[in-house]
């Protein structure tokens, strides 16, 4: 790729990405068990082939799909998942250039991430030989965990085509952000760890996701971008319209030393990235765990703003301390309307209870046909945004003498479903409370439904005021 | 009980209450299959009686134990559970006088809660009535859990004597912390739930655990305090020696007027109870999760300043995600002392791996002999006061290709032990990542060796730098 003016865009395509049919996965080690070959083996829905110079066979693995070197396969080979020692990789590289490989990911480690100077010699090296004819992800980087074509360097990756797409440096991140999606109920699209970046880099995948039609919403955990790259990973999210939450690591003086370590990377001054999240109306969020519950929120009620907060409790108490959260992030907690207000208050017939805003059941949550009404009003009164509740996993449990026939467990959730009737988003907080297969059990039903489940308020209502923000600077 | 002059302390003295034998409930209810009867008989140690006028017969209770009214019961009787309605609350009362029961809780609501005139007159008489012979926890609570003795208002209470106290106004906060607390491995000498506190309240139960030889750490969801006593709550603070952690609920507007709608509690000034906090080094939390998670550290670690954390991280990236949480709560990962950091370097053998801090482990976690080690090294050095770590749990798991014979479990649960031979604390967090059943496995033993598990940064990092506070406050 030749050097581009100031003017254009500075990026590597990998458009042809969405048309991937046959993958090779070279370097299948016996000692591991063949481990990466599996993990791509297990899903892919294409032609997958093994290389290895001396190994003819694999168990489990198609003896015809072994062959000693890329140019022996006689057919063609989209991307190739690359795992030889270092003093290997230039001969793979050459090959891959040779046989037309159109994306590679460099699993090897010991480049620029080492810190040595033959490490950075040998990723130089590796980024000419490829010739702008491969790309690259990596060194030191999983690659491409693609869902809807089965590609996946794990096993038991949840082969679920989805709308998030996801850009990590660290494999690790990744793995974790795969399984940790799976189980709320959130799907990729395509998920990126491109390690040190040497080809493709952040704001390459930025780029592409941003124009990727299977693509919605976009997750980044990044440590920091190359030197001369701020130019063009302002155009980029110039050009963006989807939404874009970044976690960014390295933040700190001892955080931004250890990314380096990991990645080569320089993390930057936290003040042009603050500066950047402002002007691109970028979300910005602490954890892992707040990336994928925003991406969450999102993905079952879209962008919504959330001001005005019912809030549903089964406990007065807890109901107390949910409205001091939401109020302390900067949310309100009005009183219903008095149309609304006089309607909820009919519906209310147990003492110990109370129909004002936040609502307190009390015992009146067992007679589930009220609860239903209880909260249809609430979510329809107009100076109601949305609904939080609360609600132990205990009670959908049959050891605790409580009301456990299952016509009560499905009316709840046809309940704690009512967010989508009134295109509000409505927030179930069930705390595990040590009832896990009850969790487990009506959070599936709920996941079914687009209903997000949190088990504690801190995970889920901090990021309420994020996603509101956002919402507002995109109407300005 | 005769008013006091200024100088001496105002408090209801309820030291009997480690003595109790016998209990009654009073007011079982067949329509709810006699609920708080079955509870109460499901575990009690002692003699436990029902009272009813009419009802002779309840299935699975012992029909020799059923009275029509408590001056039947042939022997004495030191606490009774009331669940009848308003209407015959004074002759109840009257008859436990008569009685010489000394504690009872009033489930029954409807008194000051409502918020009636009615209501607040019928709270006055109830207490007159009692003639401060028989101590009331209530109305509108649940009264006492004390699992030494199998007294439990709820079924599956977990009947573990442990040394933690809990006081709260509202009995579902109670039965949510209960619940999840026995998930956490964390026990309860006993558990106050004291409603509209009209007879003992905050003050004086929060004065019974402070002198309790059962109890040594005391946590509180308080929704504020009566007037005109927070003098002898002052008095209670500067007596105290326990360490003392506080949710308080009602800090914003709304949150205030929900606590009084909730159990009639004037939430006060929050400038006031912030001095508080500060005077007597109390510590706050915002959550009943925090609440409990605080106490869950001090229960594995005693009382510990985690100034400078070693962090252990099998992603790199997550590793640079710890640091950047730590340091901006304030706490340091420094680098390790030039001995150490030589002798650390020598357990590294695989690339892509780091001996400084943060440690980074990748590949070479799964050698859980030299795991073992570079924990023990980190946790050595005297520049180090706890560790904190990330474990995936499919590390655990058979399914995903890993090493995952049990000895490497067993080895690596040994790792996670290494805090107590140090004295330090040792802090991992187990990611979900779908794996419920071995998460579950490996945090069962772990909580068995007395290591506190979280699933998630967030819920532990804040905490630590609330707990080195306490400490520096303690030492000053």
């Amino acid at each position: 790729m030749t050097k581009q003016d100031a003017n254009t865009l500075n990026i590597k395509d990998i458009a042809f990405l969405n048309n991937i049919k046959s993958i090779a996965v070279i370097g299948p080690s016996k000692k591991r068990d063949y481990f990466f070959l599996r993990n791509h083996a297990e899903s892919f829905n294409g032609n997958i082939y093994a290389v290895h110079p001396t190994i003819k066979e694999i168990p489990g693995f198609p003896q015809e799909n072994i062959f000693p070197s890329l140019e022996d396969i006689p057919n063609e080979v989209d991307f190739a998942f690359i795992a030889v020692p270092p003093s290997q990789i230039l001969n793979v590289i050459d090959d891959c250039v040779e046989k037309g490989v159109k994306l590679v990911t460099v699993f090897t480690s010991e480049f620029s991430d080492a810190g040595t100077e033959e490490g950075f010699k040998l990723e130089k090296e590796l980024i000419k030989r490829a010739q702008d004819k491969v790309r690259i992800l990596g060194p030191n980087g999983m690659g491409l965990f693609y869902p809807k074509i089965g590609l996946a360097w794990r096993p038991r990756f949840p082969i679920i085509a989805g709308n998030i797409g996801f850009i990590a440096q660290s494999g690790g991140v990744c793995n974790i952000a795969i399984y940790s999606a799976w189980e709320i109920g959130l799907h990729f699209s395509k998920v990126f760890s491109f390690g040190n970046g040497a080809d493709l880099d952040f704001v390459d995948l930025l780029y592409f996701l941003s124009n990727d039609p299977e693509t919605d919403i976009i997750l980044c955990y990044v440590e920091g971008i190359k030197e001369g790259r701020s130019n063009d990973l302002q155009k980029v999210l110039a050009q963006n319209k989807k939404l874009i939450v970044i976690l960014k690591g390295g933040q700190t003086k001892t955080g931004s030393i250890a990314a380096e370590t990991h990645t080569a990377s320089i993390s930057g001054d936290n003040r042009i990235w603050e500066a950047l999240f402002k002007q691109y109306n970028l979300i910005e969020v602490d954890t892992l765990e707040q990336l994928l519950f925003t991406a969450r929120l999102f993905d079952c009620y879209g962008i919504f703003e959330m001001n005005n907060v019912a809030v549903f409790s089964i406990s007065g108490g807890y109901g107390v301390i949910l409205v001091d959260l939401i109020e302390k992030e900067g949310m309100n907690v009005p009183s219903f309307s008095p149309d609304t207000q006089s309607q909820l208050r009919e519906k209310f017939f147990l003492p110990g209870t109370s129909s004002n805003n936040p609502l307190d059941l009390a015992a009146q949550f067992f007679f589930s046909k009220t609860v239903y009404e209880i909260i249809d009003l609430a979510l329809s009164d107009i100076k109601i945004d949305g609904l939080i509740m609360d609600l132990p996993s205990f009670y959908f449990s049959r050891h605790f003498r409580l009301k456990t026939d299952l016509a009560f467990e499905n009316e709840m959730i046809e309940s704690m479903s009512l967010g989508h009737k009134h295109k509000k988003p409505l927030i179930p907080i069930i705390q595990h409370v040590n009832c896990p297969d009850e969790r487990a059990r009506v959070s599936k039903k709920l996941i079914e439904r687009k209903v997000p489940v949190f088990a504690n308020p801190l995970e889920v209502i901090p990021l309420l005021s994020k996603i509101a923000k956002y919402k507002r600077n995109l109407q300005q």
